[in-house]
């Protein structure tokens, strides 16, 4: 039997697709009203908070609005005609990554003064609480002048690990302090894990597409990675996983299991629970990479596959990078039995995470504001989402398909065979618009008809403008080729 | 011929070191006045701007003092009976680093909430410019209060690298800024230059001793290192270098020709030419750690190898963490003809450094203290080695040799055979002290009955006392043996 199709999806985020659906197919129209959450509860044999649940997360995502005192309507016709982008299935191999080459010329592209901000997954400066960061700055300078005399040594400030600690109940764990490593980001994090578990020339299994930062790591430790066939909602194949683990000395998966980059998807318990059992099985690590977990559309943070870790082989990685403050470099990682080999790794690679930015994060978290920020952050992202996906259905040629994200800021396009990803990316960078090509989330230059667009900006004409003048690009190389 | 003897030792320092040498064997004693400057010159037949340099060396390190109107006068008789630790020339075999496990406990001792400050070579708090560093950051924050709300991608943030690249004429470079690249401290670089420069299973030349996380960095990557025996006072070997490269497949080397770590010297211009000279020939990329080049004691800032540098395999590598501000964690590298590998090491490693520390360092740079800030810091570093150098000859058990530091703040101290370095140091933890034991500088076990004890504290009577229970804890380790 598919291990996929022994994966549960809860039954919230099922009736809500199952809506999502019917607003696809024109059943439910734009402005016509949802079913009472009474009357569908008795309908569907569900409690009322299950309805409640799923429409929140259709809210969340902007496809139903409640108005007060009438019920809940549909917003849009979101992406009536665009399609989800294909899953596809070619024999895993390991390769090396070859497109450093590339990536240099998009990190270079994403730092272009002035240019329209569709390449980097960062959020919009305007969306975060600088206000708030910089008076605890100003407060923390006042109370201790010599913050930045010492090093936090690894494993990094107590208090913010308590507070790092105290949050982890939100997505099914409970992380001790002294279990946490701080470490200059999420992308830290994923080399000290790399470097923990495995060595050169060893074959680590990854999702397809997948971050290329992962990629790179990979490769820049002397590894190679091993594509696992990933579906564009249901993540990455357990069963193809699994025969790839038996067939290749496999000695570690990365995974991101919420708000994938590129894909958006949020995984249910049940696939987390199985992906942590099979690996744990197989002595197999699983890096953990939940940056956009806390921008998740849905009414309850999601789980991650960490909260299934019964033997230790599950390093969870995460970061403030996304939600609160990118330029603070501060993310962190829970390395179960990796942990006293991370902490030594973290001294070597860069002996400590600089003291302030700790020590303002974890007076933020400890102030309490936090759930409520970022319950507003997640509804601006998925608003964001919504409209950018529907710029996109609307400029870019016949036969693309979106992505609809679960969680964090970024669609995943696919574009007509005949459109090359890298020409449209240089054509966008010639008119001072930043996207990435796809073929950078590959080993194997798969995906050269992908982009990856971000909407982590607020909507604006400018963004607007720049949709457009990227659509015609890719008509034009439709045409062209 | 020997290189080592082809070496040139600048006039200055040739007077200075046989004026100290004097001093040493009583033959100008504490109180007595120096020649003055002009019959000096006339005796030696070198220019009066040589003497002023050889006394303004001494006065800097400590062992004379100007009197107004009246001249220079001796002040101490320094280490009269302690001879300096000796040359020891073992045959130079690649080896792996095994010593991890102490480090950690050395790195966790060094956390111990109030101990002595001896492990960790740190500056003391106060004599750091806090009170000037925050009020840059109050104005950085007010200017740009969404200064940490997006990355500082790599090489970093411009202001820093021109205020870098200007300040690099004082050590006999013009580096470019966009030839700068910016790392989250000089561990960074150094794990940046060594991925960038060699893979897995290549052999790397360093000091005997060296600094800890230099070995532990090449042994994390996977790499060998091969210790090149090291003159305390003279540095590496260039003869026993060179002989090694031809019977290794040796891919890099990394050295501190300034203010070494943990023996204190600073190289003579000659030497680094030379030392320059000989990785390129043999196309061996040379990491140079710089990290105490601003804390020489000398009349001048010396010069590093990479001044010599004609065909881009010098990689210096350097920091603001042992003169301005440790928790900031800034460091930079000039990577010569491997910059653009390394900008895509370290996107790849940590992304970028932390924004504001890097804003505050440019500022503070521009403001133009810097100068007058760390000559001040140097004459306070020296007078503090001199004090604990004296306190270590008069506690430690007879037969002790230290060093004679031209810069930085660590003493490597030489203790008689029997005593047994690793339980000095679980004793000195006992009684709440943390100093460093000698054997994790090397992969081979050598340095059994040395420590290193840094003086980057300011002398208290709590430190005298520390030294006091050392010399105790040596006594009866000598004695039980």
């Amino acid at each position: 039997m598919s291990m996929l199709a022994a994966v549960k999806m809860p039954l919230y985020l099922k009736l809500a697709r199952s809506l999502e659906e019917q607003m696809g197919r024109g059943v439910l129209r734009p402005g016509e009203r949802l079913p009472s959450v009474r009357s569908f509860s008795r309908q569907q044999g569900v409690s009322i908070s299950t309805v409640l649940e799923a429409y929140m997360w259709l809210e969340n995502r902007g496809a139903i609005e409640s108005r007060p005192k009438s019920g809940f309507f549909v917003r849009v016709a979101f992406a009536k005609s665009v399609p989800e982008p294909r899953f596809q299935t070619p024999e895993p191999r390991p390769a090396s990554f070859r497109a450093g080459d590339i990536v240099a010329e998009v990190v270079r592209s994403a730092n272009q003064p002035g240019s329209i901000p569709l390449g980097s997954a960062l959020p919009d400066p305007q969306l975060l609480p600088n206000g708030k960061l910089n008076q605890i700055l100003r407060s923390v300078i006042r109370r201790d002048p010599c913050h930045s005399s010492s090093y936090c040594f690894p494993p990094g400030t107590e208090n913010l690990r308590r507070q790092i600690a105290r949050r982890s109940l939100a997505y099914g764990c409970n992380l001790a302090p002294s279990e946490i490593v701080v470490t200059t980001g999420a992308m830290e994090a994923l080399n000290l894990g790399l470097r923990a578990v495995a060595r050169a020339d060893d074959v680590i299994a990854v999702e397809s597409p997948t971050y290329f930062g992962v990629l790179l790591a990979i490769q820049s430790l002397g590894m190679r990675a091993i594509e696992i066939p990933t579906h564009p909602r249901e993540g990455m194949s357990l069963d193809w996983l699994e025969s790839a683990i038996r067939k290749h000395r496999i000695k570690a998966c990365v995974s991101m299991t919420n708000g994938h980059n590129p894909l958006g998807y949020v995984l249910p318990d049940d696939y987390k629970k199985e992906l942590a059992e099979l690996t744990a099985r197989h002595d197999v690590a699983l890096i953990e990479d939940n940056i956009y977990g806390e921008l998740a559309f849905g009414a309850r943070q999601p789980k991650v596959a960490k909260a299934f870790d019964r033997k230790g082989n599950v390093l969870l990685c995460a970061s403030f990078s996304k939600v609160l403050a990118p330029g603070f470099r501060v993310g962190w990682m829970h390395a179960g039995r990796y942990q006293a080999e991370v902490e030594r790794l973290k001294f070597i690679n860069t002996v400590a995470t600089a003291s302030l930015p700790q020590f303002v994060l974890a007076e933020f978290l400890e102030s309490g504001g936090f759930d409520r920020y970022v319950s507003r952050l997640r509804i601006a992202f998925a608003e964001q989402v919504r409209v950018m996906s529907q710029a996109v259905a609307k400029y870019f040629p016949e036969g693309t398909r979106i992505t609809r994200p679960d969680a964090g800021y970024v669609l995943w396009v696919e574009l007509p065979k005949k459109v090359d990803a890298l020409k449209l990316f240089r054509a966008a960078l010639a008119a001072n618009i930043s996207i990435v090509p796809g073929p950078i989330f590959s080993t194997t230059g798969r995906f050269s008809n992908y982009v990856r667009v971000s909407c982590g900006y607020r909507w604006s004409d400018a963004i607007d403008r720049a949709l457009l003048t990227l659509g015609r690009a890719a008509d034009d190389l439709v045409r062209d080729s």
